[in-house]
């Protein structure tokens, strides 16, 4: 139910959910199809379909003119599949964690389906059917933008479960502008893994005539349910076509486009597999494999401290940012420096130095690591004498690391490690795919 | 001169600048070329060019001990090619602000020597005197990191200086790390232009087997004394062979890897021209271009407000951090959300949630503009509901521009512009081609 005031302006108008309008409001004209109420959201804002596909919300106001447009109502249901357990199918865990890809709108009803039910799925996606025999869990439906450590916890603690619970692979869907802060987490996260876990997502919604949420679902499966990688990863569309998906390391992947359906990249590797849409899959770079013979048991330490910052270093940047955090009781921070891991170290404005500003945090026992704001390459704290000097003020250089995954990893090594010896060690010792020890002249762009 | 210490212990080894040595100290080992003292630089750091061609600076401690190596001693000269004026060329200026590519190295004897001097940058790269009458001049020599506005400030005084005064282009050698900060800097600082000023550098010094100095040098001044192009571009090399250098536009292009030497790539943008090592030039796009006909007079706007500041968004990310800039008194602030331009609008913790702290801030004047920390793409305020919460909060969706260029670009608007509502349109108004009204679909990666 929308709020009062909406719910009378909509009855004055004898509009309704399902009616295509055009609302005017002061200078402001929109048009499309009213749609019911998110679950989450304010009650105060009415949600409109409009003809691209996409939702706006507008918050209403006095004044407001409705006129109803000339739509025939078409009456709209899924089919209803039958779910049969198939013994030759692999157990496969899904867990609908929300974003785009998990949810559907009719366009008349207006209704929105989430995919909970493993009927439901199965009848929108029958080729899922005949890949594994899916375990779906909806643990939260969070916008990816929402997203916070508490529910990497949760995501990782679900995926154990299933793993533990006889799953050869798990699916996790999930919004997809922080899904690979979200992936970083749980390599980390997840120690014992025996099987594919396989982050999808779509970048535009089921219901446009171009969403990438089938081709990836399906795809995600297939991974989950037959691919030989015992790693997180995440698998989106690989180009802009419907061809194939790759399928990332979780740690050397980033979204690098706001829209496109192969925003994700992998940055300083290749993907660990490509997926054609007839299923064939092809692996591209070295990974762990899943010991067919061992037994293994999936422990999640999802322990996670969130007193780590991510910095951005800029010319005229304030380095009094970093005492800031200090101040707050931040136990980490990283850096993304330009070029190969630097700040301004002797500038014409003395106060403009990040020098003394680090050497101050380290002292405290913060620790700090330095990452590159070109994203693609190596740091590296000798190349040029400045770098030394950042480097001896106590910032750690992250070798070829994402920023977003350094900042993740210091998190989760911070809550994991007492001392801080060991978490410097650490950081820039590899622990999951996170570091390249070399990179092929072939992986850049 | 170096300190009293490294002076004596050099002494008591009977070892000097140019001489082949190994410094044992504590358990590290050095070996290498002893170099002077760096100009700007700490005189207590002894400089060793290594095997591999880079300089180390060592802070040498008592008990360091040196054993000289043996190698033979060269001389080393330039070579001094006569300047004379060719009344058929094109007047060029070159301005040097120092970085890699202004300066050389002499292995042996250890000097460094700078280009500030016609007959010793020609008789390095003698093509360059069949391209343009040079007029070089060097403000300054700053490493690129420690660049600020300050910096901006002189150099587009001194470009719009040189071509007043009668040159058809400019060159500007500049240190790579903040180069895509400058020449947007002066992208927005410069109008009337009717000339190319091309920024360009070096990833790998000329004392390098693989430099990439003198191509791009080359290339650079032929941008300058040929091109139809009247922008402010960056031009380096294209490829991580040796056969083509871009020419970006200053507004769209970003360093994107640490060392390679095609670091530097245009985003949502093609490169204005392409120029061959044989000289051959390609135009890729559309650009403003020469009047040939037209008087201009180049005006260098070059107020700059630098309480500015740029905030990478991330999962967990404290909101504070826009209340730490209110309060230092900042006029404006560039954020990098996630995908279309999010911030955590509705988390679960609530004290995540950015959109009050955005919406106090604007309440009090504080400009805010929102870009992309996936780079590619354009951010919207109004495909999901979460983006017209921070829309209304009151950020302003920066269209495609690049983060770093929005924050150059409001750092310029707010000393350029009183009026709060004249900064906030014209930071989504084109102004020097850094929105691009159609992205193609080719243009990606």
């Amino acid at each position: 139910m929308y709020s009062k005031e909406i719910e009378s302006l909509l009855k004055s108008h004898k509009a309704e959910i399902g009616d295509s309008i055009e609302l005017t409001f002061g200078k402001e004209k929109f048009s499309g199809t009213i749609m019911p109420r998110p679950e989450i959201g304010d009650d105060s804002i009415l949600v409109i379909k409009q003809q691209n596909g996409y939702n706006i919300g507008i918050r209403v106001g006095k004044g407001a003119k409705i006129s109803k447009l000339p739509l025939e109502k078409k009456s709209f249901s899924f089919a209803k599949a039958d779910v049969k357990y198939d013994k030759d199918l692999p157990k496969v865990g899904l867990i609908y964690t929300g974003g785009t890809i998990g949810s559907k709108i009719d366009y008349v009803s207006g209704g929105v389906y989430s995919f909970t039910k493993p009927e439901e799925l199965i009848a929108d996606v029958p080729e899922l059917a005949g890949i594994a025999n899916l375990e779906i869990s909806n643990p939260f439906s969070i916008l990816s933008e929402d997203m916070n450590y508490k529910d990497w916890q949760r995501i990782a603690q679900e995926v154990a479960k299933s793993l533990n619970g006889g799953a050869r692979g798990v699916v996790v869907t999930h919004g997809t502008d922080t899904m690979h802060y979200s992936s970083a987490a749980l390599s980390f996260m997840l120690s014992g893994l025996n099987g594919p876990v396989v982050y999808t997502g779509a970048q535009r919604s089921s219901d446009r005539g171009s969403s990438d949420a089938f081709i990836n679902l399906i795809s995600a499966t297939q991974i989950a349910a037959r691919s030989n990688v015992a790693e997180v990863g995440i698998l989106m569309h690989g180009s802009s076509s419907d061809n194939f998906c790759d399928f990332n390391r979780g740690t050397k992947v980033r979204k690098m486009h706001t829209s496109r359906r192969d925003a994700f990249k992998s940055i300083n590797n290749l993907p660990i597999a490509r997926i054609t849409t007839d299923s064939n899959i092809e692996y591209l770079s070295e990974h762990r494999e899943i010991d067919s013979e061992g037994k293994h048991k999936v422990v999640a330490n999802t322990d996670f401290e969130p007193k780590v910052a991510l910095i951005k270093v800029y010319p005229n940047s304030d380095p009094e940012i970093i005492d800031h955090y200090v101040g707050k009781a931040y136990k980490g921070i990283v850096l993304e420096g330009t070029g190969l891991g630097h700040v301004p170290t002797s500038p014409s404005i003395k106060e403009m130095s990040w020098i003394p500003h680090i050497e101050r945090a380290n002292e405290k026992g913060v620790v700090i690591g330095m990452t590159s704001q070109t994203l693609y390459g190596r740091v590296s704290s000798n190349v040029y004498r400045n770098l030394r000097e950042v480097a001896k003020a106590g910032a750690i250089h992250c070798e070829d690391m994402l920023p977003e995954v350094a900042y993740v990893k210091l998190g989760w090594l911070l809550a994991n490690h007492k001392k801080e010896e060991d978490v410097k060690r650490l950081l820039v010792t590899n622990l999951a795919g996170e570091i390249t020890e070399r990179i092929e002249t072939d992986w850049y762009m």
